[in-house]
């Protein structure tokens, strides 16, 4: 174990736990006006005796990430093992079609149901993985019929590492919509804050560093565990490879150790993310400690910006900047490139470490110039992208970001973009965070409440209390894995509404 | 809990622990010659790397009873869960055709599979669940890809209170068939000893009366464990309704209790199983606290004697005798009856308790008498059963051992009934072993040899190294739950044919 694989652990959190109870019995109810098909109505016969055959759906009311646990009650001879099938849904459509199917490109062992077979019914059943979910539905197989038997006490003690009680609300002011999107928010958030900041709790688990950043400016604000952050930091100094290069995701089990996929993007923003950690807490010996891990990602980085100052894909890195298929992603790229030279400039600056300073502040001038040499269309007045000089809303966020364009001329530019038909859009929720960013540089406060009430506002619609990977108000169905049923419902990327309600209220 | 039980309590066994190995790797292969269509050859893939998808069988080579573990080794990425779905068999056909089909009439928890979800590879996989088993099939359900892994250091932890090292081995000049169907009788004892005489390790794992008597009477010949069998009369008076009558079957778990079936046979039998085990033992002390249930015994089976000394089904019964369905069962039962009588009164007279003798001595005669008169056929020279007066085996097997008709007549009366073609011929392995009880009491060793090669040594013949609850020659599907992968494969009644290759050789 390498010392700061070392310090992290040492910050490993305990977990708090909480017991829930679900609110009431439910049944899966075909309508098409529902999330893919499946209204979720209470249903009281939920909790009688099963005989033979069963099939009973527990609604928790709320997302929970936790253990379950739960008695069996019954009556007459138990003659045989009782064999239950256990299935978990964040969403209705999980419970009530079961996972039989194609389970897409992902491995099968993420969609949550379990087989258990009970040789002992006096005994409490405790499930010893944890799961994501709202709903439950417990399944009795097939059984002689000499016992009747009921589900009871059925419990899911929740974990989180995220301290609830550390949360200042919102004012009371604030409309109710957006009471609720801060709410949606910090569940997320707090469901996906574990041993480290999981991208999400029912898959994949990991941290990921695009997705850590995000969580980690919503947890300043609000849980403030900075010692997670802090954790998560030097799980990532501690997993680079042999080039120094940091991994863009990491385990934890059965020991740390590197994802092995490498995202530009990813690796570029690991310097802000180390900065911003630093203004938060005021922990600059960390930021110190980490400084040559982050300078050296800025060095890795700017190894694919060519001699004209633009970044060039050779085809060695996983490009990732949003899900959109169609997206070219290179001035986007070459955006987030100039924006994590300019937090390293201004960290090194903080930590008063000289000798990158020039080096930094003369790319930046070189990368800045090739992005408006070569990236900007004047005639047209918005940046374009790759050799087909593509348009996309991902390129003209990213040159905000990176303050390529100066904030004044920014909305227009956003304005101009959003409302072309030719606009690659931005096709979930990561990207989505940082149209934010850039409206709110743009001076766009109101478009920016607009669009959380329009996008994460229409995931809280179909009834879910946390917001999701993937969210395409056009394609319920859309997944990048083949399947919606392996998307995850409670995301990391998508938590941070409640982080621009809350720098909108300061 | 009662005195009776408390007394059993005492006396449950540790149980010898085995660890075991497979001796090969094994695939399914169609074919009709063998035991249900399914021919298990060596195949030296199993244990390679799995990628994706993966099915492995598992041959340890015997019937086990006992615990599994195994190891994984993966290499590449684990960015999943394994799922894995793992099938027990201890057929062929249970691993290759797995259970997905209807169960049948018993409870799905008896068909041993299980799933499992593995979040931890590095970690030993240790079920909790005890298995019978000599086949295992691991399926790896479907994964990303990521990583390639293999099952390794499988292993079964066998157990048994059967202390193999007790038993004296058969003559050697005894030929090969015996020396193999005597191994065969042994392991199916052996395995069905568990904390009680369990009926089949697989299914039902209970106590039931009509097994256990068989199970001891070969017990006391080899492995000895008189305490088990003490034990077990104990756990049957501890658990007698309010009437005083014994349950044909009963659960250990969660606390002893009884199985509340009622077999007019079973009942009728606890006097002869009591007698037997007092004088293996020479515990007649045991026999003096048992003998108030004993007797209770005969007199409630007495209330189903009507005034012309003949058994006469009240309804409220289960006869059994047979799985036959075609059997009329009143003869037999009588001689049941008859046979209890006079083991009650040989009990008496060893504990030199008079008070009942006159009474046994006075109902063996009339019952006796009566069966002569209305169910022996004089002109046909066999024994008759029920209003349509049928021929079956049942009837004259258990006139013989009831001692209706002097040993004499007994070989003439048992090859007649066996020529003709209007018998109703034995069903399965537990009336098989009251033939050959009749057969040595009617001085026909040679014939009971050759049934011993023919019917059991039928069934070894399909490969198998344990006796089955159910064998019907001329149909190998025959189960009375209507599938025949329910069927138990290592069944109590019929591990015998050991018990009569050792009084045989006596």
């Amino acid at each position: 174990m390498n010392k700061f694989i070392k310090t992290a652990e040492t910050l490993k959190p305990e977990l708090y736990n909480i017991n829930h109870e679900p609110v009431c019995g439910a049944k899966a109810v075909k309508d098409e006006n529902h999330l893919h098909g499946w209204k979720m109505v209470s249903d009281d016969t939920v909790g009688e005796l099963i005989h033979r055959n069963g099939s009973d759906i527990y609604d928790f009311g709320k997302h929970l990430v936790g253990y379950l646990s739960f008695d069996i009650e019954y009556t007459g001879m138990f003659d045989c093992p009782l064999r239950l099938k256990i299935i978990f849904g964040e969403i209705p459509a999980e419970v009530a079609e079961g996972f039989d199917g194609d389970s897409g490109a992902l491995g099968r062992g993420w969609l949550q149901d379990e087989v258990i077979v009970i040789d002992d019914l006096t005994q409490r059943i405790e499930l010893p993985r944890r799961y994501a979910f709202r709903y439950v539905r417990i399944i009795s197989e097939w059984n002689t019929g000499a016992i009747k038997f009921r589900i009871c006490n059925i419990r899911c003690n929740s974990v989180s590492s995220a301290d609830s009680s550390c949360v200042t609300p919102l004012l009371e002011s604030v409309p109710e919509i957006y009471h609720q999107i801060d709410h949606a928010s910090l569940n997320t958030l707090k469901n996906c804050m574990q041993t480290v900041f999981e991208d999400g709790p029912k898959r994949d688990r990991r941290l990921w560093l695009g997705d850590f950043r995000l969580q980690a400016k919503l947890n300043y604000l609000t849980f403030r565990n900075f010692d997670l952050c802090k954790r998560c930091l030097y799980l990532f100094a501690g997993t680079v490879d042999a080039n120094g290069r940091l991994p863009a995701c990491l385990y934890e089990k059965p020991e740390v150790h590197s994802g092995e996929l490498f995202i530009y993007d990813y690796t570029a923003l690991f310097v802000p993310t180390l900065l911003e950690y630093a203004e938060a807490s005021g922990d600059w010996k960390t930021a110190e400690q980490l400084w040559p891990t982050a300078l050296r990602q800025l060095e890795i980085v700017m190894d694919d910006i060519d001699a004209n100052g633009l970044f060039r894909d050779n085809g060695k890195w996983w490009l990732f900047i949003d899900w959109s298929e169609s997206l070219d992603k290179q001035t986007a790229l070459q955006g987030v490139v100039i924006f994590a030279l300019k937090q390293g400039r201004i960290l090194a600056e903080k930590l008063n470490i000289t000798n990158k300073m020039n080096w930094m502040d003369k790319e930046i001038e070189r990368l800045s110039h090739a992005a408006m040499k070569y990236m900007y269309d004047e005639s047209e007045g918005y940046f374009v992208s790759g050799k087909d000089r593509q348009l996309s809303i991902a390129s003209q966020v990213w040159m905000i970001i990176a303050g390529v364009i100066e904030a004044d001329q920014a909305s227009e530019l956003l304005r101009r973009c959003f409302a072309s038909q030719e606009t690659v859009m931005p096709a979930g929720p990561y990207l989505y965070h940082y149209v934010l960013e850039a409206m709110l540089i743009a001076g766009m406060e109101d478009q920016a409440l607009e669009l959380i009430n329009d996008y994460w506002g229409g995931m809280l619609a179909y009834g879910t209390d946390t917001f999701w990977e993937v969210y395409d108000p056009n394609d319920l169905y859309l997944s990048p894995y083949g399947n919606h049923l392996m998307n995850s419902y409670c995301h990391a990327w998508s938590c941070t509404p409640a982080y621009f309600l809350r720098i909108q209220k300061a």
